[in-house]
Order: structure tokens, then sequence, then C-alpha cells
């Protein structure tokens, strides 16, 4: 049995995300089914992360066990020429059978996309969120700088009660903003997170910047651990995980 | 009445190009829809250029007549709500009667984006195509020279007998290559653009930067004026209209 790691990029609009749910088109499922064509066998998939309904990813990892003839580095031709045109798989090479694409995660990068306009802009609306008016990112920087480090962010996550945690202590590494023109790039790095955790934290900022909510509110929030105090959850489709530190990478 | 300038953006993947055609989806078509819906009373709108089936405007500008009391910097919050969500009007307002959308364009800029990877890249192949190696930008900034100003482009031009101009001289203002990452864009700025012409254009030039053209083959194509001489037809997604020079615009 040798064990493969893929690097995978996927366009999510029309899924209901990397985890394999009944009657729901989601990206593991489309991989397994490949996997299937392509090996004659069932084959399970392991991600590095959940993404949501909608979330889109520029680089992602899964593994998975196979005893085959087809070189490592070979079988993400094999598997691209199955797979749908939203999901491809841009590298595969064999890691050691102690790896595991989830638990041998450093941390991780997602960027949320948004763009400020009266209108919705066709050419951004697909993967951005559009906002009618500009924050202030001075605002945002100061309220961000307190959300850096290891805090109880349970004000920041689903009140979904399926989607319960034991713990929830995350460490974020750092929250960036990037503006070019009307569009805005909110690019945030964490050990771990959440559900919803992203969208909630931007939904804040956003707030904040718009001088709806202090930064002093922020320290409050994460005290209160309240999740009806902190912004709104921003929509699925501005999300996209950006990258994947992993513990070891051959690719 | 009043002359109406709406100024556009479209995602072009669905659409048969902006020209009404019959029996197919097309911009101009949905834009007439949605102005019938408003106004009731058929409308027919101007563009200012042809865009084939496929292609996207970042920048796109039509007019029309009406007599209507809706003040015309908000007919395009009125038209958006008719409208899908892959066209949309980012700005309306009243222009002179003698103001034509397609009379009236100095010049235009289209970008061509290709990605090189050995693999379809899902986040960036809908508005961009995938070649598998980088073409050497040196040789296609010394091709691209040759383009410049005025010529007969009937080399540049689809051999379809159906899309026949009466004169194939065009004149290119500059054409410029922005590399980010793997993303190439050529931005290519003209007059005026004999069919497919900026496709074969970055077809040719790809060529070039392949070494499989020489720069001194340029020269030889504008006199052969020999369509089969030329490079391929890149395909039409990757294709944008990026900005059009009006004459006059009030936008």
């Amino acid at each position: 049995m040798e064990r493969i790691l893929l690097k995978l990029q996927y366009d999510g609009t029309n899924y209901s995300g990397f985890q394999i749910q009944k009657d729901k088109k989601s990206i593991q499922g489309e991989i397994q089914n490949a996997l299937k064509t392509l090996f004659k066998q069932e084959i399970e998939i392991f991600g590095c992360s959940r993404t949501d309904a909608g979330v889109s990813a520029y680089e992602y990892y899964a593994h998975f066990d196979i005893e085959t003839k087809i070189p490592a580095n070979k079988i993400c031709f094999a598997l691209n020429e199955i797979l749908p045109n939203d999901i491809k798989v841009l590298s595969s090479c064999k890691v050691s059978d102690n790896f595991h694409a989830r638990f041998d995660v450093k941390n991780k990068t997602y960027v949320y996309s948004v763009y400020v306009s009266q209108h919705i802009m066709p050419l951004l609306d697909r993967y951005a969120v559009r906002i009618d008016k500009f924050p202030q990112s001075q605002l945002m920087q100061k309220a961000s700088a307190k959300l850096i480090g290891t805090h109880d962010f349970s004000s920041f996550r689903t009140q979904d009660p399926s989607k319960k945690e034991t713990n929830n202590v995350r460490k974020i590494n750092f929250i960036k903003f990037q503006q070019k023109d009307n569009v805005i790039n909110f690019f945030i790095n964490g050990d771990g997170f959440l559900y919803n955790m992203v969208r909630i934290i931007v939904g804040t900022l956003i707030e904040v910047g718009y001088g709806k909510k202090s930064v002093q509110d922020i320290e409050n929030l994460l005290i209160s651990k309240d999740r009806t105090k902190a912004g709104k959850t921003m929509q699925a489709k501005g999300l996209k995980l950006y990258s994947v530190n992993l513990k070891s990478n051959n690719m």
C-alpha cells in the first residue's frame, strides 16, 4: 500500500462543500468517484479541512491509500481525465504512511474577498461579495490586532448546535488586508478555525470599518462568548482556502 | 425623447455574443427584454462593439432613446432589478442626441488572459486559457512592435466569408504584457478590430514566444494577407473587452 497526497484546486460554487453528504454534490464525492473509476475500487480520501457549501480552494490537500502500478506523480493526470472542470488535481506524490492530510496541517490561510460597488459587478461577483461603501481600513486593522493570538472564539462561530465543538479556542496568526481598486481581500491565517469563523470575523471587521462597532467592542466580544453580538456571517462565495502549510510537504 | 447611455459589465460565458440572434441568448437580447419590462415598449439598443460568443466585458457602452420620467442616473438601478446577475448596468446617464455608442468610440482595449499550467486550474479557467509552458516575453515583445500602427490585418481575421469587411486596415495603438505568477495578460488597444483579430494576434504571439514563428515572420504575415500563415485563433473565454474610450464620456 502507498499513501498518496493530492494537491487540489476547486471552484466550490456548485458543491455542498468538501465533505461527502447524502444526495448532495460534494468535492469529496466527485474525487472518490474519479478514484473508483480509475482504480476499480472504493477509496476513501481524507481532506485537510472542511470547506462549506459554495466555498472554493486555491490549494487543498487530501490523501488516500492505494496499491497501484501508476507512478504517484502521474495519478494527477489520470484523475484529471475523469474529474469535472471545476475540480482538478494540480499534483500528486507519495507520502509516508503516517502522514495525514488533516492532522499534519500546521496552519491555513483563507482569503475573503469583497468589492465596493452600488451594483453587482458580474466579473467579480462569482468569488467576491458586494458591499456598498468602503470600510475604514485603519479601524479594521486595529480591530484585527485584537483577534490575533490564542482566544476562545465562541462569539465567532455558527449557532448551529449540530456544529458544536468541544473546544472553541483557536489561534490566529495574522489578518492582512489588500486593496486593489474596489476589491478588498482579507487574508486570515490560523492554526484552526471554527465553523463559519472566517466569515463572521470578516462581517464583524466590516462593521468596525463602518463605525457600527468599536475596536473595544471586539475585546468585549471575545470575553462575552456571545455569537449574537458579533457581525453577520458573510456569504460563502467570498471565501476561498488560499494556502495550507503542511508539517511535511513534498509538493 | 432622451438619449440614454448605459455602462455595462457582463460575463459572456453563457451568451452567444453581444448581438441579438434568433433563438440564441445574447447580451443585447437580455437588455432589450429588461428595457421592455421597464418601459412597456420595444426599445433597440446600440452597442459600442460586437463581442463574440463567450467573450466578456469589464466595460461596455450602449445607448437607446426613450421618453421617461425616471431620472437618467436611476435607470441603472431599475434595469438591474430585472437583469440576470451576469449582465449588469454600472451606470446610466443622458447624452446628447447625436451621440452614438458605436461611432463615437475613439479606441478600445481588450485583455486576453492565459495561464501556464500542466493542469486545468478551476479558479482561473473561467476567464483565462491554459497553455502548458511559458512563452518568451522578449520575443513576443519584438513581434508585437511589428503589429503596432496602421496595417492591413487580413492575415489576422477569420476566414468565415459571412464576416467579410470592405476594408481590413486597422490601427493598433499598443500591445502590453503583464505577468503575475503563472498568469499572462495581453492588453491590446486599437481604433478598431476585425473579427477574431485579437484572438489570432495572441495565438500568433504565443507561437513567436515558443520559437515556432520568428519576428520576421510577423512582417511577412502582414504582407502576405494570408490567414493560414498566422497562429491559431485562441478560445473566446480568454478575451474580455477591458475598456472603451469614447469621444465624449459623461460617466
